[in-house]
């Protein structure tokens, strides 16, 4: 689907599934409430599946690679020919999204969106690239409004693509050398805050490279004035392309009405954009943990999600949300699975003495 | 084992083994640190198992079950029948536990350490019994310390009849209507904080019985005198069978080198026992998740455990400490099937620059 008819597609959570799957988790054989935020979890993939009893089997994580042309500026510990290093590593299945999401088995989509260096065909590579690497937006925009568009596109065509091998869930993950970078700076430009509190160390900077990130967003910000009112636009002047790429996945997996699950600083950033372009996406939104990265919990804070974990994790490429699908799944599985007080012949709660 | 012969084999991380998947984790392909707590747990689950690559295959929750005495003084929300009823639950597979033990493959053994009320004879259940229910602990001791030594005799007994069948990981789990309140009792024996701060709402009850709880445990404190030095001597004064029973299962674990993934409140004044009688056992703990239940932040603390999640359970049973199997399997996984650099062909880090 185009963006347009994806935005149209994405409907409000389904209240009576909600209702449903709430009143049965009191009828569970457990205090009521007593399983905390798993069954707020289940409630709300009941109203995103449209079942008082969601069902989650087939998992996905869309690991998304490009280039960013900030690199340049000398923002990360790492050069460049990395990004396209670790695209091989995924294939490989080496990475640590590799192995954590063979632990909760889940599916890695392995996309280029617009690496810088040469990568080869590969069967497991979905080979989408925008740009060999987006601009400088140091110096001006990051890419066109058409290659923003096209980047979120993409995103949606990817789970649209996955969608006949079943798919129930998805989560997002990043590559991309440089690319706290431009999320610091969409973060900054839509929540309003000042970038010394959103810029972090990324894969691990020292305190001058710090300082020097944080400049470089500002003057990002000073050249492009991104307009917070208008999300693709803030994508196009500093964003990048697996950055859209995932605003596109998560908007499409609401439109297909699955539970998004997000991870890091980077997908943090990518569902500032989606959620820019339509709101309601965010009901499909489950945010899977907070990051090292300091700029993260303010992300959440302004998206309304409340991570659940705290791993200290600053890895990225979808490993937190890999590990929070076993939530998800736990989640869906107590509404089916366990025994209500009838079924199993349980007492319940008496009153409270007077 | 006995027990004496169980504390005399609790020996020391391997700290060749930690030093090695220390450094191991910092050539796997990600910026060194990046991931967090699952750094630090594989780090630990190398020392345990004396190995660079540990291995988890094979998991079990140990959910013990057993009466309280002080259940007649009105503590709880639910009837004592309870108890007896959750156990034919967990055997037909209906509790939460069972569900999330399937979500993460490991088994679940029930073991009845002390209920009151009868129990039919069944192939999957532990029949263990120390005493239909401990007395009331806010007239006298809950039990005698032959009783005590006998339960926590018992859970090393249940974790050593399970090695043949291979055993990795061990969780603790508990049932028992009012087992908060010896819990407590428990938490403020040992640590020496007031009850007010360590004594919670556990299945749900209203300020009324929550204060009528409080002055019960305080009273069980000023009649019994439990001294905090002799943690046998604790257990026997103010504690219940399936509490000592699970110090029983910690301490096994820790002997066997095996990592043990310890629950909510009532798992925790078992640690509290547990490393009473051995320092050393605690470091083979894994603290899954702090409660809903204000006193076992403040148990933690105590043992110098940090919890891995914060889910708001209250539901004890090992659920919090089945999910965290998904983690310790994971930080496994993360040492021996992810790619160094050198394997992958990906640069590593450059120098921060002058």
């Amino acid at each position: 689907m185009s963006l347009q008819h994806t935005l149209n597609a994405i409907g409000p959570l389904d209240q009576k599934a909600m209702a449903a799957a709430r009143a049965r988790q009191d009828t569970l054989t457990k205090p009521p409430g007593s399983l905390g935020r798993l069954e707020e979890l289940s409630v709300q993939l009941a109203g995103i599946q449209g079942k008082e009893k969601p069902q989650i089997r087939h998992k996905a994580v869309f690991t998304l690679a490009a280039d960013h042309g900030v690199a340049a500026e000398g923002v990360s510990a790492y050069p460049q020919a990395v990004t396209a290093q670790m695209v091989l590593n995924f294939l490989r299945g080496g990475a640590a999204i590799n192995v954590l999401a063979r632990q909760v088995g889940a599916r890695v989509i392995v996309a280029d969106l617009g690496v810088a260096s040469p990568l080869p065909q590969h069967p497991q590579l979905r080979s989408h690239p925008v740009a060999p690497g987006s601009a400088d937006l140091a110096h001006g925009p990051a890419m066109s409004r058409e290659q923003a568009l096209a980047a979120i596109e993409t995103g949606i065509r990817l789970v649209e693509g996955e969608l006949p091998q079943g798919l129930d869930a998805v989560a997002t993950g990043d590559m991309g050398i440089a690319n706290t970078t431009p999320s610091a700076a969409i973060a900054a430009a839509i929540t309003g805050l000042p970038v010394a509190r959103l810029a972090g160390r990324g894969t691990g900077i020292d305190e001058a490279r710090l300082a020097h990130k944080i400049a470089v967003i500002e003057q990002a910000l000073a050249i492009n004035r991104p307009n917070p009112a208008d999300a693709l636009g803030v994508l196009s002047k500093v964003g990048g392309f697996e950055i859209g790429g995932l605003a596109g996945v998560m908007l499409a997996g609401a439109a297909h009405r699955l539970p998004v699950v997000i991870d890091g600083f980077i997908s943090g950033a990518a569902a500032l954009i989606a959620a820019g372009l339509c709101p309601q996406a965010k009901d499909y939104f489950i945010a899977s943990h907070v990051s090292v990265e300091p700029g993260h919990r303010l992300m959440l804070e302004h998206l309304g999600l409340k991570p659940l974990m705290n791993l200290d994790l600053r890895l990225g490429e979808g490993t937190g949300a890999a590990l929070a699908f076993t939530f998800v799944e736990a989640a869906a599985r107590i509404l089916s699975e366990m025994a209500t007080f009838a079924e199993a012949g349980v007492s319940e709660a008496g009153p409270n003495p007077e």
